[in-house]
């Protein structure tokens, strides 16, 4: 696959519907770091670049889409489908939360709660899509996915990322995938996961995709069962850091970005920060790092 | 004065002590403009920039410094002052709330809180100037407290500005106030303030400024009693626009920031963006607009 070529493609079908995002340099914590704002995305997430490119490549069969989802995947393909007109049905397990589900709710997409996790979702969505032939957008493991995530990395660079490392929270390997594929090595990349939703980690340790348990703060966002094949082959062949963090490192990570920058975002989008903050990933003297906030759908919400 | 030149003196006087904050373009609410996030300052409001000149440019007395305060501007001389090494003593009203009287003391500055309104924490702060000699730094009518404001305009111009017109909440005059001395008639400027909340408003219509009555949810950081002079001769000879909006305006306002592009901001920060939502400012067909995000100190805290 020409991870840089889908990429490229997926920029040019994709503007005017996403947003593109503000970056800065800020120093949190004690450490300079750039951030991009990625959570101020459609929907509060950077799942909506995958979906408006999965969604203009389609075809789309005249049942439309189908999806599964945590929580934000769904809610970028249901925003994604109502702003071009099409049906969307969409799978979430209850540990989505209330404000995931309501988030769906206002596009107007047909929506089922599913008992259980994400892959019980995915089930679901597959019977539907087995039923209907609407199109199935993947939350992760799919080329159109991939390249529309891969965006976000492309337009840091041309916002001017002077970073050596780039952190990135893990869950089923979309996002960090797509900045695999657009990066190519070009600058380092650490996958960072909760202790106790490694899908990643637990599949370099293995040397291939492995079902793990999923719990944790981020599991509604980052609890993917498996990681996914595109994204572990890219990983395995860019013999990319992966580090791991506690729940207690994600809470206070979430408390640094709302006291010294007011920025409020999930568990998922405060994980990458995490690493640098707990030490579980340390630059080495003069590395120059950024860290992408990727989430913001708290719960409850604020206000 | 040669406020083009003030401004320019602060921006380079500030450098390295406050933060470059993000812009981008965005649609909220059905309306399309340019946000600058100035709530991701120091602190989380704009002010760090009044206090950082003002301290710097000193000089300042052993006895340190001694701010009056809603709150917000109290927290940045707090802020400055402890970054900077030099003992500071803040005066709030105890309509300040919890969130900004915990910020203020978490800097390490003395704090009194003081019944009543700004008026009140303000003759306390003058008392206290009178008997110890220190420095004080007004919130709001001082030359450097508006020049350092006035370093946000001329950074946002710096960034790319394109808007014809821009929408700035008023409490006491400050921030505007340093946008009028940058811009100099250069783009429209609108000044919005609460329906309870509006000594500009009231000056503008007295032709001189005069005490109003103060309410609403805003208060805290917008209830100044009267305009302050800088601010007035500046409107006055600029002749700008000024809008009112109410209390329900403001809070959909706060609303719509959170709910389409995950920022939460204090009351204040939204009260300009309200004026748009609210049609209590109207854009000609074509005309570009922008909205300066000032503040996000809100209560309770949602972490």
């Amino acid at each position: 696959m020409d991870w840089r070529a889908e990429i490229d493609a997926a920029a040019t079908r994709i503007e005017g519907h996403v947003r593109r995002t503000p970056v800065m340099e800020i120093t949190l914590g004690g450490h300079t770091v750039e951030i991009k704002l990625e959570h101020m995305q459609h929907t509060g997430v950077f799942k909506a670049r995958g979906a408006f490119n999965s969604l203009i490549k389609g075809p789309v069969p005249a049942g439309g889409v189908v999806a599964a989802s945590g929580g934000n995947h769904g809610a970028a393909v249901a925003y994604a489908a109502a702003s071009l007109g099409i049906p969307a049905q969409i799978f979430v397990p209850n540990i989505a939360g209330p404000s995931k589900i309501a988030l769906i709710e206002r596009t107007g997409a047909g929506l089922t709660v599913v008992p259980g996790q994400f892959a019980d979702a995915l089930n679901a969505a597959l019977a539907h899509e087995a039923k209907t032939g609407a199109m199935q957008v993947h939350a992760y493991d799919a080329p159109g996915t991939l390249a529309g995530q891969g965006t976000c990395m492309r337009e840091w660079e041309e916002q001017g990322l002077k970073a050596d490392t780039v952190l990135i929270a893990v869950g089923g390997g979309g996002l960090i995938g797509g900045a695999m594929g657009w990066l190519q090595g070009t600058r380092k990349i650490v996958a960072v996961e909760p202790e106790t939703s490694c899908a990643l980690h637990a599949a370099l340790a293995a040397g291939k995709p492995v079902d793990v348990e999923v719990s944790g703060v981020a599991a509604n966002a980052l609890g993917a069962r498996k990681i996914g094949a595109l994204c572990f082959e890219l990983a395995q062949a860019q013999g990319i850091d992966c580090v791991l963090v506690s729940d207690d490192a994600i809470i206070e990570a979430q408390r640094v970005l709302w006291q010294e920058a007011r920025q409020l975002v999930e568990p998922a989008g405060a994980t990458a920060l995490a690493a640098l903050l707990s030490g579980a990933y340390k630059p080495a003297p003069g590395e120059r790092v950024a860290v992408l906030l990727c989430g913001a759908n708290v719960a409850p919400e604020p206000i």
